[in-house]
């Protein structure tokens, strides 16, 4: 049976200021262990929050595979679920929890890290939760349902003296990593132009179709991607949103979300970038152009496959293939947060990166509402 | 030694309602012949106005290939060009005009249509005048230097009773037709984003460089190609715009004009569209993407090699290759508007389709300016 989220509560996160969020919470943090490193090579443990199809088929089976962080717990509402993966993992039945449960993760020594793989208006509250808990916390994206939300988690994870990590898998993959290599060496000379699409057919009937758990629509799920791409490819903040929504409301799916929204950013140094995020058709496409030529990705950003072109207006271009990597991207991902939780460092993709994503998405909602290019705070 | 063009006449075209422009024109356009049947096979016509590189390497060559029209007559302010390509052409020279000689066009019963291949300024008044010589006219896009000069020109062609047609040369060329013979099939399924990007870099010390000679910058001159595919890709017309400019006015070569602009539009069947103009770096590229897959192009609007692949997303994509066509892009234009004057028939891309574009510059640039989106007449 399919978890029923309608019946967890939010705790007030929406409006906590990050503080107390917990009702009866009494931890103090002092208390806890400080993040130790591991001279003896132990790896650092994950408690996988939410066993949802991305945790069980695309996070759980990799976590072996990392080089400083294994699977030591689950957290799931679905006793049957608990029972299955807790098997096939190896994971006793002293380190599975229920939600209920799931403030006792602080008793278990053997749980470092928290991996929040929930839908997205349970992302602070079990993020803050973990922090209370004394663990790091990599938190799936989008990071919340608002910039409140977000800095209600940036500010329990600063007062916890842990982690916080947004689950940016493709700042860990080669080819996304290669093509910023690329450009950063001046393959395409003088950045001009980014565009970025993606999307996919919503069906229906998902929680990512309801505005109150999912944040919102496509931008939020999807267009996140393009979000990212934009900002990564760049190297550099937005100055100016610029967007325009295409919702048709009469589509059952869209009574709470929106659909198609093709935004606009204009960064600082000149560079401009048409971005698209869609429910109702496949894109999954970034193109960066220079005065010299484009790089182009087709995939770009998929679990796996993905595809990176060279190449120059009239002139065609040509794949550029890389050789296997050392680490997929969710290895890459769990192991830095392992590494920066061991080491202190913050990581490349920390709360604050989360929260600038957050406040894009509620500029080019703003945008499109209001019809008027929006001048980013960021800028 | 290249024309002066600064020293040109604009005859008060930008104010003029279109009649009366050509000042001591005594025309009496009840005068003129009508359009004529050609039933004995004789084919129309053309007078090309403007012996530049455009016209002598693209234009010239292919005339001999229309099935309806053929080369009659030159208009150059350069005597050089009149000799070199009259000789070329077997054109006599009394079939060889300056501009000064221009308007004595009307006493050749030779040309029955003006081909006006000039710097945008001198569009509205090389038209009008053939209007007033009683000629049907093809004239290069963009179309004039704003909304006012098009309606001129529509007018004058009216009062003539002649055709105005505009060099859009992509509804005559086979992948472009293709595309969207694809789309109206459904191949696609239902259509939901478009994307299109044109430029190139502008090297500096051309006329395209001079608002005054050029009416813009880049969405003039290249960037009204994605503005064209978006619209003849949705098949409707946009009824929101919203647009980014991004122009180095320390560059010298935008002193005047735009470089960079990013646009949106949202046509009424909730299609959105992004595009791009750019004289900073080359793009030749459009996509129409539908439920069940895209249709990309690239390159899209070339002279020549334009190519075609039906794709999905992750799922990479096929070229789709057609037989040569049976008559090249510009010899289906040309052949075209000799057709049309021959049966009275209206132009596919006639002066209305010409405005069009042209209202929808200005509705880019004014969004950009004014950092709004724009509602366009036309919804």
């Amino acid at each position: 049976m399919a978890m029923d989220w309608n019946r967890m509560s939010r705790r007030g996160v929406l409006t906590g200021a990050g503080a107390g969020i917990v009702a009866g919470s009494t931890l103090s943090q002092t208390a806890l262990s400080e993040p130790r490193a591991r001279p003896d090579g132990r790896k650092l443990g994950y408690a996988v929050v939410g066993l949802g199809s991305y945790a069980t088929r695309q996070i759980m089976p990799r976590i072996a595979q990392c080089e400083h962080a294994k699977l030591v717990a689950l957290v799931s509402g679905t006793p049957a679920k608990l029972e299955q993966y807790g098997a096939e993992y190896g994971i006793p039945k002293t380190h599975r929890y229920s939600y209920a449960d799931y403030d006792r993760i602080r008793d278990n020594p053997d749980i470092d890290l928290v991996y929040v793989v929930l839908p997205v208006f349970l992302h602070a509250e079990y993020t803050i939760r973990a922090f209370q808990a004394g663990k790091h916390v990599l938190c799936e994206k989008p990071m919340a349902m608002n910039s409140a939300e977000c800095e209600a988690m940036i500010a329990a994870g600063r007062k916890a003296k842990r982690k916080l990590m947004i689950g940016y898998r493709c700042h860990f993959e080669q080819y996304n990593l290669h093509v910023r290599k690329l450009i950063a060496e001046g393959a395409i000379g003088k950045l001009t132009a980014i565009s970025a699409e993606s999307g996919f057919y919503a069906q229906p009937g998902q929680w990512r179709l309801e505005k109150d758990k999912a944040g919102g629509g496509s931008l939020f799920d999807i267009g996140i991607y393009s979000i990212q791409a934009a900002r990564y490819l760049a190297g550099e903040e937005p100055e100016w949103v610029s967007a325009v929504e295409s919702t048709d409301r009469s589509d059952p799916r869209f009574a709470t979300v929106e659909d198609r929204v093709a935004f606009s950013f204009r960064f600082p140094s000149g560079v401009v970038a048409n971005c698209l995020s869609s429910y109702s058709s496949g894109h999954n496409h970034y193109r960066a152009t220079g005065r010299d030529g484009y790089l182009d990705m087709e995939p770009a950003t998929a679990y796996e496959g993905n595809r990176l072109f060279k190449g120059r207006a009239y002139a065609g271009s040509e794949a550029v293939v890389l050789p296997p990597p050392a680490k997929l991207q969710w290895v890459g991902q769990m192991d830095h947060l392992a590494e920066c939780a061991m080491r202190g460092a913050e990581p490349i993709v920390g709360g604050e990166e989360g929260l600038r994503d957050i406040r894009l998405i509620e500029a080019i909602l703003q945008s499109a509402r209001e019809g008027r290019a929006i001048r980013t705070a960021g800028a």
